[in-house]
């Protein structure tokens, strides 16, 4: 997806979830915020309070009705506890964002209640969480953390560490086999390739950073040094 | 992942927060919550409220150690608000989940002052939370959530290899250190807690099996012995 996504908030009943959809959006860098006739008006305290200021980098627009809040989005999705049967797709926080395409809104609906049936026919597709059908208990501002939250799993994040050449993991690898070839560890010679290649495996697989490889080299001149002395 | 990960909170100073760990795991079907000193001991009164009847599908234990909470785990998380300089794998929540083999442990930090460095060189990787670098407000519950809600993306990625468990690791850890410290390896006593969270961390970055931890005990004895030839 590219844009970020809208969280449309229809009928909003308690200030302080409003607050914590919008810590919740700001926490993962989203910013559109839409409330459709909020019960207690806008600005609320309690929002604002609730929201740490959250406000300060979620915009907040007040609408009507919900046609006109999600008139200009390209992709909508209705959130609900459990699927209903509204011959709509269903998905999960992660396939929704993965699939969504263009100006996207997602709606919550009130706190009680949850979303019409008449809204979720406008939408796209349906959002649901899978929780534990004995106990389920997410809250508003939850509920938006979860999609808000799917927002990380957007961008490839595989941190770079400072890892050793090939050559340097063969050269030590080499050098360890050498070392217990000299202290008879390979006993049985049928053995020897299994537990050679498990050696290699094991430190290719470990990811060895250049210190790392230095380190192991140095515990292996350790181990070994005093039968030279 | 074929179990569901047991979430293990290093000294937790609110009861409310471990009740709302609790309603967050309840929610998408963990059961395994593991306290290790919690401040205000256990059972805790505003634990078991916030837990809102959390706490009769969650198990809870008590630790009185790192080291006691994770031994029977074969990959254990740590979770962090920034990546640190630890040499570990950083993965966001799903990624981790994905990773993840046989019995696994998710380990967050007391609420104001997460985790130490040497809790962290224990472990497999680093979960971080991508939030905003100008908003960051989650919660202990929520850093929870955002972990235990992961359940519901997870349907098969099962990859079981035969993983040691951690206290065969810190084993194997203690019995190379030793070893290090009789071949006089530490000669600057300054530079020892260094090294040593530096094995540690390898160790347990390495994910070793059950087979790969004994052929190691092997190497060591294979290149220690001659020294009492």
């Amino acid at each position: 997806m590219q844009n970020k996504p809208a969280i449309i908030l229809v009928t909003p009943q308690m200030g302080e979830n409003i607050g914590a959809a919008a810590r919740a959006m700001a926490n993962f860098g989203l910013t559109d915020l839409r409330l459709i006739n909020p019960r207690d008006g806008w600005p609320n305290e309690l929002a604002i309070r609730n929201g740490s200021g959250a406000f300060d980098h979620v915009k907040t627009q007040i609408f009507e009705n919900f046609e006109g809040a999600i008139a200009d989005l390209q992709t909508v999705y209705a959130t609900t506890a459990r699927p209903r049967d509204l011959n709509k797709r269903v998905y999960n926080p992660a396939q929704a964002i993965e699939k969504s395409a263009g100006k996207t809104g997602i709606v919550f609906g009130a706190e009680r209640t949850g979303l019409l049936n008449e809204h979720i026919a406008q939408c796209n597709a349906v959002i649901t969480f899978e929780t534990n059908p004995d106990f389920s208990s997410l809250n508003l501002g939850q509920a938006v953390l979860l999609v808000a939250s799917q927002m990380q799993n957007n961008s490839n994040q595989e941190q770079h560490l400072d890892f050793a050449q090939q050559s340097e993991i063969k050269n030590l690898s080499d050098r360890l086999i050498q070392e217990l070839e000299t202290a008879q560890f390979f006993r049985e010679d049928n053995l020897r390739p299994k537990i050679e290649e498990n050696i290699r495996n094991l430190l290719s697989r470990a990811h060895l950073s250049e210190s790392e490889t230095k380190m192991l080299h140095g515990i292996i001149t350790a181990l070994t040094k005093q039968k030279a002395d």
